[in-house]
């Protein structure tokens, strides 16, 4: 709902842009929160942007810049832990796909990013604001009183009952999904699991119960969707992390496509192989 | 230059997509060597991305997949801070304004992002190839004798002469760009400052000795070129790091504009005020 | 619902992409009825296209490859008229500005025209899809005897008790749309006037005999929304048709910013005038 | 090149955007000479819409919204056969991958034909201007003395002596482009045929007098940069029509894949069908 101020100074509180009233003019000046632009300097958030580079990392900034605080330790390196975890799966998703048929054409690189960023669609990374839907519903039943196993429960059978999709739940390739799980045992390690958290295995427990005994997985749209929840980012926000994320891994392989294969080809996603490096560990002062 | 495979098997070395011959099927398998995707396991270039998680920052991270390895400290450091300077330039530059005004008409975060992205053309954000191509034109007459004085001094009358612009160099709004000085700083002090470095401060001296004594900036575009020429990240990945690097403000943008401002509405980029944060430090322990 | 084969054979009616199973492999080919590709040889729809051109326009032709069929005369002249009644609305619709925004940047015409076509948002043409279930929920209750003013009444009712606006009335600038007025008259002329067109003059009848007076216009998606639903065109398609028709205005908006203005420049819609030709008249052999 | 005024009145003309002056500001009002918006009334390059609603086609609209004049009834016919000719080539294009791409994902359709625009690359649809200027190359000398067939074999031999495609000729997949043929005859039966079409057609001769002895067709960017040359059409605004056709054909493909196929598929463009009408004929009062 917002405030609209008809041109005889009255105020209504309506539906945005309900075209059954004659636009209103702006007297006032629109503002911004984020970024103050002044000669020579530029303030992020109120913090200076030349204090900023080498003090916090590109992770840290863009929780300052979303959220309007600098993260603490441990929300910042979950923020990294989240935004490290999306940054790539592969030539197959659509959205890369796209990239990569944009690249093939010649088109400049911020076109095939654009392209690719388009193709977060409903099914492709929009799980997540659902799932914290799924799980602050089955909180709001613990609040009063339910035990999480039985909340959980509820809200599964709710999921089939119409025949829904459980969100964060399952995946097109992974059993077990090795990104989910880390993240996990990092808000353990960092302390920050809470009611989400908790929520969500208890979903976990209770899918893996059905009749059926399919093992499925939380997916990584489940595991940040409780994690993001657990550590007060809102689900918008969430939803932005995912295009955040992925950007660098929708650039790499737009890059890879114009630099290793001619123009104009046919792209058959199943027909490719991986000739990277081979399984390595990361050095040891790293782990 | 490619190698195309005639149909009868012959090959040939041509600019691709020479469409005076048939289109050749493809009969090998394409290859990727970015990320290996096999069920329960995601390699990022040989790292298994729940290794990675947790253990390098986003930041890192997105080294390894443009460049293919783990950065040293002193790199990762900079790659931060390159990936910080750029996060936002508040609400007038047109690729953010792109952005609010597709997130005025009720447009999912992603359309606005793309058309945000979109905007990075010639004149934004694409200093940085041109800058690194000037550079070098300069570092090779360094390396066959000039000094960085004659040197720095020739390539800055070729621009004039052709009357074009110094690329690296002025900005539409700061007179000395904090944002560059912070990333020279950070060079020196992590002593990878090299060659490109070198050559832009000789240009910023040649430039500010000619006749109308303007006192010129070098602007972050030229930082930003200096200091990856000096790390080894190639012109095609230093553009890529200015779009994963503007994505998180043109999000943040298009957020708050769906937030405050009611939709339709007219974006008059004049006609708006800061009234976020006032300056702020850090937390001591940060500086 | 969409059919889905596991692996083990076994068929299952659900919702697409059901991530608690695993994704299952595509055994046969997909299909596509629109065009038909064959050395030296391209159908549309079944219809050569070398046959098409110089005898189909291409309002024609565009409601031939959505359709699937060549359209009557009257249809064919209501398709040029609903393509061109959306062309072009002048410089100050956002989607139009973030064209402008991207083409100051120095982008190409492909990225503004992107960027200008992801501004069609819910708020803006996305309109007729409403307008067009509106329509039917009040043509349901004429079908079952109610007369046209009493399910105009009913309908508008509706809306205004959920706060909802009226889908397909008010305008944000004009107070009667000529678009939608000669939209109307063709509609009759070419005796294509049917349920929907009858039921939006009740529901314009319903809105202006609202208490507060006010004299509320039928806006284009509104009289687009009518004719297409009378004419056959189904809302998914509709929405396309706005698609279609406003890129030429975008396209034009893009290349006069590129050519009259210079790159970089801050845009306030606010601030421009027209300086194109005053107003005349068609020749008298067009009119 | 461009005007700026300086702060201190004087002007420049220099390339724009020269950051080495600080902006300048802006005290005129910008202008815009294509759709004058006054309430109640929308005069498209000063015809009132309502007006040209029913009396010109959307061919002839686009034509006056781009050109500023209303076509001859010759030019009329010969905008709509371009614009015809390039509505779409099946589901093999990368533009129309990456649309489908998008799709699959569940995103709205206004992305889809975002990402499918942005396809439009250096290799795809962006030949017309390096033909115009090919042409023009001829015709300048043809103007100076030279023969048709003289000049074209000079631009013939060298393009292939700095081995670059010839523009405007071969085809992927055509060895005769049914397109070209068609435009040609109806530029001739129109009586529009001039220099740039008798130039092409030298140069046809020229190449498939070739040694090498292969028959080269003119292409669909080839007869439409030679066909848009003799109406009058320039360059740039000929690379619009491009995207302007194309857009029916994206559109048509995103919807099918949304219609048909369900989310989140693999799509291979080798692996599809053609299922639509057989081959027929257009009706006789067509003819």
């Amino acid at each position: 709902m917002t405030k609209i101020r008809r041109p005889d100074g009255s105020e209504d509180t309506m539906v945005p842009d309900r075209r059954l009233t004659p636009r209103v003019q702006e007297d006032d000046k629109w503002r911004t929160a984020l970024t103050c632009i002044e000669p020579n300097k530029i303030l992020v958030r109120g913090y200076p942007l030349d204090e900023i580079i080498g003090r916090l990392t590109f992770g840290e900034a863009i929780y300052l810049l979303l959220m309007g605080e600098v993260p603490s330790p441990a929300i910042g390196s979950l923020m990294e832990a989240i935004l490290v975890s999306f940054i790539d799966h592969g030539a197959t998703p659509p959205s890369t796909l796209a990239a990569r048929n944009t690249a093939t054409t010649g088109a400049p690189l911020r076109a095939c990013v654009a392209a690719g960023v388009l193709g977060f669609g409903r099914f492709h990374g929009g799980d997540i604001e659902s799932c914290m839907q799924f799980l602050d519903t089955g909180l709001e039943m613990v609040r009063r009183g339910s035990s999480y196993k039985d909340a959980a429960t509820t809200i599964v059978q709710k999921c089939l009952a119409s025949d829904e999709q459980i969100p964060g739940f399952g995946h097109r390739f992974h059993t077990r999904d090795p990104r989910a799980a880390r993240l996990f045992q990092m808000a353990l390690e960092l302390e920050v699991e809470g009611g989400h958290i908790q929520m969500i295995r208890a979903v976990e427990l209770a899918v893996n119960d059905l009749p059926d005994g399919m093992r499925v997985p939380v997916n990584i749209d489940g595991a940040i969707a409780a994690v993001c929840g657990d550590i007060g980012i809102p689900p918008e926000t969430a939803n932005a992390l995912f295009i955040i994320s992925r950007v660098p891994g929708i650039t790499a392989h737009a890059q890879e496509e114009r630099k290793r294969e001619h123009p104009m080809r046919q792209i058959d996603p199943k027909d490719h192989i991986y000739d990277g490096p081979g399984q390595r560990r990361l050095p040891d002062k790293r782990r």
